[in-house]
């Protein structure tokens, strides 16, 4: 293996740059060097003169800004495909999204969702996510040709999936995953659970207990979402949902929950006492009507809270951009004041804090020496955010996933003055009309109407 | 003058026509013709050929959609030069915004942040708007030589102005610009009174008296806004906010109320009941913690509501698309399920309903005979939105302002293929540059600190 000093040097220079550190560090004029997957320097100014002999390559980056690149922390990639679908329609997961995830869902039509959910997503910005769905082993493989970071998270469930006959044939495709990916740089296996009432206590305990052997596989859940699930908690173990996933074993610190809105005061506690960390999704959880995740709350408590945007039939898109004014809106709605969450905490979500819900916080979350270099270039000369007195505030509400110029994951451009490297937009765009046109058959049977 | 016959005849073919009717008639593929500055002809398939010796320009739109322009239902337009400033602080009206303004807004600051909000419209694919402000003659000035179609609101209240020392000046200012915009095809003179507490019952009856003078001059208020309204209202006057403008005499058919918060049942059956007609600041009244407007309650009253941006002091962009979401989104979360607010009503709200808002229904709002070429083209190609499985739920929950290619007012393109035509956006930025530093020095005065 080459020593670092042989890979090469990338300096951005004329920077606006954001490192996100605890003290929120803004350098108005600033810098970056990159050396091979790592950041070796970051300040205010012009970029020092390297050791003697060393050669770099010098990008100019004209003022736009340069941030940690975006983290989604909880999403079902191939679901770009439906987007758009059963919209307005109440009591959807049942008698829509899993027989049509029944009737569509093969390795193939995964591939050809995760590649256009990859080119989505490095358009806007995101550089790492947290995904769980079925064949979750194609997933993986799609990321890694993306050249993206992410929790890859093989779903388990006691109703019929599109890949697993029963729970044992479940844990099998983990196992494979985790053997896929052990020891990959940018892909980690994760295991998920697919929610407290869609598998019970006795499948959570073996989830469980499959953890407790896999300390450092992190675990995905959908958890405190629905107010059917209370209603099942209650009806079938006397309990809320959460104690159901507390009962089993599973209520710890490789847990991420993603959703959380319907927590009693004590659960909040109890989460925060566990080490628990959760997975905001704002937008999904109003278009449900579902209500207002107590983020606030979560955050005092220190409980780690990362932005996501759920699958795309639900929250219609994979752009973070589009969570940002939704996260902070609805909790100053919840509050009855403009002060809760201001717009630099959203900010803060989207990247550092959202890096340490899915445990990647001292890899990756901020512009700071050693960590990989993940991140992002975004111009601030679009009509709609001049003039930027607060870039905070613009990024917030202003900014939109198209101001995204550039992505670096790993040292390594995804994407360059907007056009994807990694993979080959046409064809992807091509291959999603066409299982697009094989699915229409599919959607006519399914309610006897074009949905 | 010459004859309709003497115009050129412009018709777009290849397209996705959303006609925004009665009956929401779309086109998968179909046309759309333009003479002067009528829509003369649409329909599926291929456009029919002309009649003998008559020519055309034909423009193949290769698939894009076609709908009609966006109308932003309550605005104003100069604060785009404030955008971002006085985030997070609460009673910042009187604390902050009114004194920046008297400090700051000036006949040449307002043409240099109206400009930069013509552009930015234009580029979301707002086509007419409804904007309140201080010296609103020079923003009527910039949307014409903008080609933009628009109310413009000679605001008038009590507190000191930028632009009056009196009440009696500034009822001079609004003969003044009904005067200037007479007759004028695009511009359309309006009174506006800022709110009942800013104005009091005295000058509302004033403006009532005025406005039966002139019963075709719309009236714009900001009604039912704010908890402090609320208390204004019980403490001077012993009622609520509504029966303050209601005594006044201004309750009627011809204005336009902003915002509608706090409206008890009464009051919403009396709005409706006196033909008022309401512009929904979804994302400002959000900013503000204010809570959400009851916009399916007023429309179930067969009251037409229109979206609107507010000030982008407030809202921070005069982007329609940022709105979408957050419309849909906080009907559903009041509602508490997925049903309220279908995408395709959103869709109505910011055309056809917003037109009536305006009192412009007639003339514009959808793509049908007989009505101004008032008109966007939007691309459905880019991988953030596809597939498009339900295009209104497309534009709702997935596109973007930059997806708008081109935008046409009254037959004349103001955008192709993104390219504002009717202003220099170079020099508009260097302006907006120029005056912001020119603000630098007052913000640091006004709090202390840097905003």
């Amino acid at each position: 293996m080459p020593s670092r000093e042989d890979h090469p040097v990338i300096t951005l220079h004329d920077a606006r740059v954001l490192v996100v550190d605890a003290a929120f560090t803004e350098h108005a004029r600033g810098w970056l060097r990159v050396q091979g997957t790592l950041i070796v320097g970051v300040g205010a100014g012009d970029p020092p003169p390297l050791p003697d002999g060393q050669s770099e390559q010098r990008i100019d980056v004209g003022g736009d800004l340069l941030m940690p690149g975006l983290v989604n922390s909880h999403c079902h990639l191939p679901m770009t495909l439906f987007r758009g679908l059963g919209e307005d329609v109440d009591d959807r997961l049942f008698r829509y999204v899993l027989p049509l995830e029944r009737r569509c869902i093969t390795p193939d039509t995964v591939r050809t969702g995760t590649e256009l959910a990859a080119i989505e997503s490095i358009r806007a910005g995101v550089t790492t996510l947290a995904d769980m769905y079925w064949f979750e082993r194609t997933i993986g493989e799609v990321l890694d040709a993306a050249g993206l970071r992410g929790l890859v998270g093989q779903t388990l469930a006691t109703f019929q999936t599109p890949d697993q006959g029963s729970i044992d044939e479940g844990f099998a495709l983990v196992d494979e995953l985790v053997e896929r990916f052990a020891g990959h740089p940018r892909i980690t296996a994760s295991i998920a659970p697919h929610a407290p009432y869609s598998t019970g206590i006795e499948v959570m305990q073996r989830v469980a207990d499959w953890h407790a052997a896999h300390p450092d596989i992190p675990v995905q859940l959908h958890l405190a979402e629905m107010v059917s699930e209370t209603e099942w908690a209650a009806r079938e173990h006397g309990c809320r949902p959460v104690e159901t996933v507390d009962r089993a074993g599973l209520l710890g610190p490789g847990l991420i929950a993603a959703h959380c809105l319907f927590l009693t005061e004590a659960e909040r506690d109890l989460l925060a006492e566990r080490d628990v960390r959760v997975a905001h999704n704002a937008r999904s959880n109003a278009k449900a009507g579902r209500g207002i995740a107590p983020v606030e709350a979560l955050r005092a408590r220190g409980i780690p809270v990362g932005i996501a945007t759920d699958g795309p039939m639900s929250g219609n898109t994979l752009d973070l951009f589009a969570q940002f004014g939704p996260v902070a809106m609805f909790q100053k709605l919840a509050g009855g004041s403009r002060a809760p969450m201001p717009a630099r905490e959203v900010i803060r979500m989207a990247t550092l804090e959202g890096a340490a819900v899915l445990g990647l916080d001292r890899c990756i979350g901020s512009l700071e020496v050693g960590k990989q270099a993940d991140l992002i270039r975004i111009r601030l000369d679009d009509p709609r955010v001049q003039p930027v007195w607060d870039v905070y505030a613009t990024l917030v509400f202003a900014s939109a996933a198209c101001d995204v110029r550039d992505a670096m994951v790993a040292g390594r451009w995804l994407m360059r003055d907007r056009q994807v490297l990694t993979l080959e937009t046409p064809r992807v765009l091509a291959d999603v009309a066409q299982v697009a046109r094989a699915f229409g058959a599919e959607m006519i049977r399914l309610d006897g109407e074009t949905p």
